[in-house]
């Protein structure tokens, strides 16, 4: 069984993106299918209707995760896992995970039209709110069933217009069980598409996906005094904004001197703003990412040190706090194994690399031996209506997919 | 005439001070009496009262500036005349313009009780929405008066709660009449509390103001390429945060060499501001400032060459608007060598400066000769409920200009 080499049905595949496409699309060829509205529950009732037709044993959990389940030779032992998720950001493209969750689809079709049996069940899920653009944070889905959040801290979770996500989730009829939850599963495969320009300037099709990145927010608060900019001599100024700006430059330099260091001053606040009025209050954030743990906390410690003492030198007060820390977490060196073999069999591209964002592979990792493909986005443009995955990299990746739960639905 | 050194009377101009204090006041000591309101109604309604006591023809032009006039010897003459603003910033201090139009009343109260005659009419006047706080831009009744801005402009600024100056000025019954405009005025001289550190650092009670500074705003326009903090490698990156950082620093470093040029980056605006996000644009404003025209021009050509060059070095793009250009202007030698000759009689101690903000002063320098007496501001603190200028300090402020204004009255 391990030798033979299924094959997607590429048309077939890329007119299930193509009803996909058509569900809550924008003006500018994207999507705009925010996590529990109309626009999802109409992509969750003709995916389940799939599910269905494909003689899956279809259920919902409590925090409306879709799943669908193919059995296996062995029922009573663990099962193997794909999927990925159908929401999209506000302004969002119509690839990002819905491709992963269309893909395991398509794999589930390929193994029914040839009567492929495996060893062990293989699940395909749909998980709810990964984006967090509806409800804060991402991941609501899959952290829920991975024990990250709470049940309570998830229902609670308020959209902007104060609708929780327990309202959200019965006003679609998606609210189902807590024993419908995923449970016992060995393995866990998401496609998606890559966010990044590594693959497609560098022209691979397959990125085989090594972990995601550790990452840590800071926020930088750095207090001078406001003054009226007419007046004040220049000697006589502790403006806020000079400082910081020298801090910003000093991160982006210290940066580069530290291979695979990734740092991100994405957001700044200035008090009080004003075009005529000394700043006397700037707060900004530091976004800081790296495969390595170590490598990460050290740059932070360097990053504070260095603050410190522009602000030492200017004469403004500066807080540094840590808002948030995940480490790195590296997927299964099983699961990395199959989707290389699966590439290098077909012959297809590959490049193994690190994710920078998150996804629901990365709470997953937690439960099971999970692992990632990623798949080119042409410019490297996401969360976007430009976003573009073509169809060549789109058959590929489904191609390794199915390789990889194939084989790993038949490992003992 | 010229030789007698009259006094005014300082608990008398502390109580119309007190007076004043007691309407619109803030919760925390400030002032809280925007233009046209009902509390800048209530303060003008007493000072009209006070006018009237001291037998003055009061006039209201059709800006709702409000005039007092003392007659002279020559009534078809030109006429001397002084003041400022009673209307305050929304968390504005006590003193600010306040001082200007009292200090101009104490001066008429001295010469009546003093019997004393000069051979001009003395005008004292209290210009509406100086502030610009509630009507932007400040100073209007000044600019409106010395053709500045056109009627239809200042009728047609509108507040916040989109409230025209016209229909303001109507609901507080102070639209006047356009033939009450001042007219045919030989000196004007305005008593104003610095908003600056230079007095109080320097310990000198009075300033002869020299002039105001040429002002420019410029606004730079940095423009890169948004896309995610995650798995965006910083070498495919065109952040315009990190160029932009880089050219605030260097403008705070090429100002540093210029003599007297004072820059001010106040106000910056960073899209889309998120934490996780490289920003695609940033803009921000440079206000800068300085007594030589040509110096001022000279260091924008510079700054504009300068940041030219980073945005180049740092492959994003920027445009460079100047938004506003406004000359410097000096004050009349003839007033300036009164209030320098007043503060020596009195044995004051007095420091020649510019001034940094605009004032009415500087637009009635159009029509008339002008000057201004600064007088110091505690820790140089202004437009903020901690504003505090000395009860000593006031008293030789007003007399300055009592002996000013008794001397150009005087002067043939």
């Amino acid at each position: 069984m391990n030798s033979i080499l299924l094959e997607v049905n590429r048309k077939r595949l890329l007119e299930s993106l193509s009803i996909s496409s058509s569900i809550g699309s924008s003006k500018n060829g994207g999507l705009n299918r925010l996590a529990l509205t109309e626009e999802d529950k109409a992509m969750r009732d003709i995916f389940i209707k799939w599910l269905r037709e494909e003689k899956l044993e279809v259920r919902v959990d409590d925090f409306g995760n879709i799943y669908g389940k193919r059995k296996g030779t062995i029922n009573n032992g663990p099962v193997v896992a794909m999927g990925s998720h159908l929401d999209t950001q506000p302004c969002g493209g119509r690839y990002d995970g819905i491709l992963g969750v269309l893909s395991a689809l398509e794999v589930i079709r390929v193994l029914n039209e040839n009567n492929i049996e495996t060893l062990y069940p293989i699940e395909i899920i749909n998980f709810t709110n990964e984006e967090g653009a509806r409800f804060a944070p991402p991941m609501l889905g899959s952290g829920g069933i991975t024990g990250e959040f709470t049940k309570e801290f998830i229902y609670n979770s308020k959209d902007s217009s104060n609708i929780i996500y327990k309202d959200a989730l019965e006003t679609i009829n998606y609210m189902g069980d807590e024993k419908n939850r995923l449970k016992n599963v060995k393995y866990f495969i998401e496609l998606h598409v890559e966010q990044g320009p590594i693959l497609a300037s560098q022209n691979k099709s397959i990125g085989i996906v090594e972990g995601i990145q550790g990452m840590s927010w800071l926020s930088v608060k750095v207090t001078g005094e406001t003054n009226h900019a007419g007046p004040t001599p220049m000697d006589n100024r502790r403006d806020a904004l000079v400082p910081a700006s020298k801090m910003i430059s000093i991160v982006n330099e210290i940066t580069k001197e530290i291979d695979g260091l990734k740092t991100t001053v994405g957001k700044i606040n200035v008090q009080p703003n004003v075009s005529n009025v000394i700043p006397g209050e700037v707060e900004f954030t530091i976004d800081i990412r790296h495969q390595d743990n170590e490598i990460r906390l050290e740059a932070i410690e360097r990053l504070k040190e260095k603050l410190s003492t522009i602000a030492l030198m200017n004469n403004v007060d500066v807080t540094i706090a840590t808002d948030w820390n995940s480490d790195a977490i590296e997927f299964s060196p099983t699961v990395i194994e199959a989707i290389n073999e699966g590439a290098d069999k077909r012959g297809y591209t590959s490049l193994k690399l690190f994710s920078g964002p998150g996804h629901d592979a990365k709470y997953m990792n937690k439960i099971a031996d999970t692992g990632m493909i990623f798949l080119p986005s042409v410019n490297g443009i996401s969360h976007n209506e430009q976003e573009l995955t073509l169809d060549d990299d789109i058959e590929k990746g489904a191609n390794v997919l199915l390789y990889v739960i194939h084989k790993l639905a038949n490992m003992k």
